[in-house]
């Protein structure tokens, strides 16, 4: 069994931590879940729904797999050390780090993803590729693999993202049968990103 | 402002619930989102993350809009009166009902949608189906409208119902903004339904 870290923390955009995670939440017999966020208990998202953490920053397990979702609280995030200490402590020795929309602006803020590829939401694209100068970022992509860094573009995308890399660490097969069961329609071309051009990226 | 209802139960499906509300939860100065379930506090979803019910049902506000997503807990739920008795006393008073995937067989139970149409999702069609003897189900739908119930196919069908709803209730306009920030491609095609033949119902 490995475990999945989903980070969580205040005004996280909902449907990019819950997306991910009706995936990987649904390999019960190959992942476990695991919540945290700075201080367990409710988290509320953007949206006005809360989430519990099972565990704080201080007490999460080993993790090989990482989820950092998006959203607006992920600016002030930037600024606050304990985050940015948690995320150079547990992504370094990951298999699989993910992020969602504003997620790769955060982790950029480490230094971490520094001559990297990844992308962001293209929304906010200047903003979130402003918080990372020394990485490699990518106008025009649904998501971008780099080493064992995952950066999906805005909210949805990171659906496809996980179910990519669902594909490559549990089997296509796997990855098939979410989408199916989930009735999901799978973008899985990293390049299909109608959304870049919407806003005058490319 | 209105109000929403979105009732959680134990077993739910995460992203049947999370999907329409990272839609109607973006939509901050029209509607407020309130999450109910029998009792008050975290309930957990099959994919193990726990979200937090503000109200129990005895104490849940009036709401113009209701959501009951599915899962695998929507047939034990078929079974508990305090359930059916909340969605009997909720629903026929509201603008607006939602249901996903199986959360569709848990409203039929109710009797309140006899002699409607109705969809439910594609994977477990004859097992929802079978909660409604007296509904008119229809086998190859992304969802279904019918009055103020709307019914969606499984899981991700939940999202392009919202935004229909969003559409019809908020304006057009505002539905393709979240359909675009969320980078979502919407199925603006109610009758778009590849499952069905998946599934082979058609």
């Amino acid at each position: 069994m490995k475990k999945l870290a989903a980070i969580l923390f205040p005004n996280f955009e909902l449907l990019d931590f819950a997306g991910p995670l009706e995936m990987f939440g649904s390999l019960r017999n190959v992942i476990e879940v695991v919540t945290v966020a700075e201080k367990a208990g409710p988290v509320t998202s953007t949206q006005g729904i809360a989430v519990e953490a099972m565990h704080s920053f201080a007490d999460c397990p080993p993790c090989e797999f990482v989820l950092l979702p998006g959203g607006l609280g992920t600016f002030p995030q930037g600024q606050n050390a304990a985050m940015l200490e948690f995320l150079r402590r547990v992504c370094p020795p990951a298999e699989q780090v993910m992020t969602v929309c504003s997620g790769s602006g955060l982790l950029a803020r480490t230094g971490l993803l520094d001559g990297l590829q990844a992308t962001t939401n293209k929304a906010f694209f200047a903003q979130c590729s402003g918080e990372g100068p020394a990485v490699n970022w990518v106008k025009e992509a649904r998501w971008v693999e780099d080493g064992p860094y995952a950066t999906s573009s805005g909210v949805s995308a990171g659906i496809d993202m996980a179910l990519a890399v669902i594909a490559k660490h549990f089997g296509s097969t796997a990855a098939e049968e979410l989408a199916t069961m989930t009735e999901y329609e799978w973008h899985k071309d990293p390049s299909w990103d109608p959304f870049a051009k919407v806003h005058a990226l490319v």
